[in-house]
């Protein structure tokens, strides 16, 4: 059974919004990112909110920047990392607007514009807000250990982004548009290690990437980039070895979002992670980059890890998902 | 901006599957739960695993039921009450089987039932599993307080049922119709009670169910019964007075999960909640009367309560969802 859909209809990204906190606003990036935020609590009382104000800002910037009013955007596609995604559910409070809640961890970027492009190409709505974020506090008190104990951090590790992004996806308009998706299977190579969720997220990658080459006859050289969520230096050469071994050759087309974000020298070991970062990126220096016909067609994927703090305790290994979308400039 | 979709292509229910614990079991609707437990541990050592065992074993009874093959089913979309819906995404793990996961609280079954009629009706896809579930256990360490602690229940509280059901959507076969989806939108009536989630919920079900009868011109005498998942007796009430005063009467024809899955004399207090109330009354009850053509159309509305502890911790009030399907018997 195939796993790619193909939209004939093309839904279009009319807009994009982002907002990054302090360091990634420093960062290679920094300059393509709408918002930069000089104070990482948003002026906030907690973190979480801080994370809930930030989807909450790109959700109503999207909506501004694609010059649509608020009554005419049908759905808004949203999930986060924290427990019972509760960033997107309160930030989709603020609109009175149908609200769909997805998560399947940082592939929750892809998975939203998977379903939304659904949404548009079958005619069921004309614009859906599609958006996600994290935040690096209130991830590493969820997932791992509270700020105020400073933990040291392994070399295997990748630093949760701060930041959300949105896009539009509409029926008509300008922009690049959607035109394939391949859904990804949850894939789970025994790796046990939270720490080390490039190792863990690479082999989802990979699965949905053969898959994608495989039954759509199609090859890296059809795309200008394979752009990854936040596989990390780390993770990001696990792929290309293992695409390699599948017979593909990503060397010179793949880059990933959570190596891209920081410099080497803030020394963040393996990079970016967190479904802020491929939301970030994607939507502020890629689509750059497509607005200037850099790129004219990629392949996007981000990369999630299903674990929890439960699951980890009770010695489960994690199980990784990776959805893709097709991204083109087409006339 | 309309909220409904309208299916033209009637995507069906070809199949369903249910398994709840012994006390489910033993209430009002036992006799037509598929797999009845007399453990609700499900011969696993903790009650996390349980759940996810219960996810599994419906998403595969459901294949079995509906006579297709794993590699016929294009997607299991999935989403449960735990942190980073764990119980589905390790459950989705036993499948090689595309995965989307989704979290909107207890109205996660009626949001799978909506998208994943979108990917039938849209051409997209020929079978899609749709699942949800919920356990007391895990529920109740998760939100409130550990079993252990013994903590007194207040009276306007509800039980969450150990339970897991899951639908087959289909583009060819036999069975109950899905023929429109009306999405929901977050609704936040400044309850804060944690134990009081019919209270919270019901003014989410009414602003779905006032929009789908005003935006297609239908009224409650268009249904033989109006469905929500867990509102509980209490909430229920509340409910029909709110509608009332809307100008629909719905005093005969609303009937909720939650109030149905438990005896009185069993003293739940409000009845049922958690994800699998309407996932393993929807699936077994229900569809047991449709077969019989006691009831030939109903809207389902299952109800969501988005909060988490980390917000309530916080001094956040409720907010709240309601996604709804019409289900119909047609030829």
């Amino acid at each position: 059974m195939k796993r790619t859909l193909i939209f004939k209809n093309k839904p279009v990204i009319t807009a994009t919004s982002t907002i990054a906190g302090p360091k990634e606003s420093l960062g290679p990036i920094g300059k393509y990112i709408e918002t930069r935020l000089d104070n990482d609590k948003f002026n906030e009382k907690t973190f979480e909110k801080a994370e809930c104000k930030m989807l909450s800002y790109v959700i109503d910037g999207v909506i501004k920047n694609s010059n649509r009013k608020r009554e005419s955007v049908n759905a808004i596609l949203a999930g986060d990392l924290l427990n019972q995604i509760i960033s997107s559910s309160y930030a989709a409070r603020d609109f009175e607007i149908p609200y769909i809640g997805v998560y399947n961890a940082c592939s929750t970027m892809s998975e939203t514009l998977a379903i939304g492009s659904v949404l548009i190409d079958g005619g069921y709505m004309e614009n859906v807000v599609c958006a996600t974020g994290s935040h690096f506090a209130t991830a590493e008190r969820q997932y791992r250990y509270p700020l105020e104990l400073g933990s040291v951090r392994p070399p295997q590790s990748q630093w949760t982004v701060t930041g959300a992004g949105a896009t539009m996806l509409s029926k008509n308009g300008v922009g690049p548009k959607i035109t394939m998706a391949t859904f990804g299977r949850v894939v789970d190579f025994g790796i046990t290690d939270a720490n080390n969720m490039g190792a863990a997220m690479a082999p989802a990658a990979l699965d949905t990437l053969v898959a994608h080459f495989n039954e759509n006859n199609l090859s890296p050289k059809d795309y200008d980039l394979i752009i990854t969520g936040d596989l990390g230096v780390f993770g990001s050469k696990i792929l290309k070895d293992l695409a390699w071994e599948k017979g593909f050759d990503i060397f010179e087309k793949h880059i990933d979002c959570g190596a891209l974000i920081y410099e080497p020298h803030e020394e963040e070991f393996q990079g970016g992670s967190g479904a802020g970062c491929s939301a970030v990126v994607l939507n502020s220096y890629f689509m750059d980059k497509f607005k200037n016909k850099e790129i004219n067609k990629v392949f996007f994927l981000a990369t999630g890890a299903l674990l929890s703090t439960v699951s980890t305790q009770q010695g489960e290994s994690i199980p990784c998902i990776s959805h893709g979308v097709v991204i083109e400039n087409r006339g």
